[in-house]
């Protein structure tokens, strides 16, 4: 996914990369995240042997780190989706329990997100009445060196935009798979939200858009059913392919949205202010 | 709506003006649509006495005027919205009937000019199967100098993009009240289709976008029922008005498509390739 150039790209953005080992025993010790900067600071940095964490512990460290260094009592506070996302929520949830945060309004931005919340006690609000966030926790399925991203695979992208554009500051909590050297460089989805009137006719024009990257326009499905997926706007994802670079992404980016039949793409373009990433051998902080 | 020098800007782009005189009862003799060029081509650029033609009649006459003139067998036809499209539908499916037109598909903006279009024998397909239509007729709310439209009134401004953003040709049938000097000139509505969700934030959006214009947004609602209005897609309209001139429409354009929870506005722009307008005194053409 990730060319030399690319990498050394997303490396001058790094900072504060000083590598310490733990063991996996020394991390089960620990009583309370002792991965932390709250509770252990010295681990901000910290590198892991890669044989000793899963994925899903590297992303919960990451998402650990992102609300203990950001998340502040008093806050509006977006709350994203997905895998990685759901251990934030659950970090923010003990804080407040525990009596370390207090006065949080959580802003969620699917189902999923807001009945995790609600089982946790965070107190809800919606943009109508908060157009103004503090900051956005949230997942993402690229990260470019640029810190561009690409979201919404799992279907949510709209109401994340809508939130995570009204944030004063966006951080993003990503795994290492997903730094790419160009957006749509995975050679995974980029979802495009379209109306489901003419669908057809509006992926046709969304992959003539995008012929010179060698682009394929395919609907989303339920994987079970095989019927369309609707998102919970009620309408449909259009997912592209790329075989080539897309160039200009703000150009793109216009260009999309002034298909009519477009509501929202998954381009995210000079919005996250903060990418942790969850590496095989720690983590890593990338600052706009 | 339209100051002195917006009118003889206008009027730059009239063809063919030259006034001739008809009462009613000429018009009244004559059995099958007198004005129009297939019957009677002078009356193409006539003048009528404003005195004894209703709206309804000239709308009538400027509709047919755009069917006579434009529309020929094997094309596919986008058909717009509203009482002026109804007659220039009603039109076709008089001309179909009488042989003098055939291979016609029609591609609907709206579920009224569908119902129409199906009880007069019109065929119909849609955008998925014709992705390219020869010619789309629609009306407009407003028509400014350079043949950039507000549309959408009604509701079904973003059905018309997609038909009439797929087409050659679009000719525009209006009465002589839709002229402005600019888009949302007439101080009445410029609609915006929104996604429901969080509604009142993109409402605010908007009215910030526009500030300097002094812009008022308002979500619309049923007459009857005061309940928000919804869409063919299940969406919501915002109406923006205006104090103040919106200045550069390409800007203004793409700043509201922008807007995460933006569907999509009413301004067509460079769309539009011939404006047919009722006019008291008669009916004149605008070509782009």
């Amino acid at each position: 996914m990730l060319d030399s150039n690319s990498l050394a790209e997303h490396q001058r953005h790094l900072t504060l990369i000083r590598p310490k080992y733990y063991t996996y025993n020394q991390i089960d010790q620990t009583q309370l995240n002792p991965l932390l900067p709250s509770t252990n600071p010295t681990m901000e940095t910290g590198f892991f042997s890669s044989s000793i964490l899963t994925q899903d512990e590297l992303k919960k460290i990451a998402a650990y780190k992102a609300v203990d260094q950001h998340v502040e009592s008093g806050m509006i506070l977006g709350l994203g989706s997905g895998s990685t996302v759901k251990h934030a929520v659950d970090r923010i949830g003990e804080l407040l329990q525990l009596g370390k945060l207090h006065n949080i309004i959580g802003i969620t931005t699917s189902q999923n997100t807001h009945q995790q919340a609600l089982s946790l006690g965070i107190p809800l609000s919606d943009l109508d009445v908060h157009p103004v966030l503090d900051l956005a926790i949230d997942g993402a399925d690229e990260v470019d060196p640029h810190l561009n991203l690409v979201k919404g695979r799992c279907g949510s992208l709209l109401r994340e935009k809508m939130v995570e554009g009204a944030c004063k500051k966006f951080v993003v909590i990503v795994d290492e798979s997903k730094l790419v050297d160009h957006l749509g460089g995975s050679g995974m989805a980029m979802p495009v939200e379209v109306v489901p009137f003419c669908w057809k006719f509006t992926a046709k024009m969304l992959q003539d858009l995008f012929r010179e990257s060698g682009c394929v326009a395919k609907l989303k499905c339920e994987e079970e059913s095989g019927e369309a997926f609707v998102t919970d706007n009620g309408n449909y994802i259009v997912d592209l392919y790329f075989k080539k670079d897309i160039g200009d992404l703000r150009a793109a980016s216009e260009a999309v949205l002034r298909l009519a039949g477009v509501v929202e793409h998954g381009m995210f373009l000079d919005m996250a202010t903060t990418v942790i990433v969850a590496r095989e051998l720690g983590i890593t902080v990338k600052h706009k």
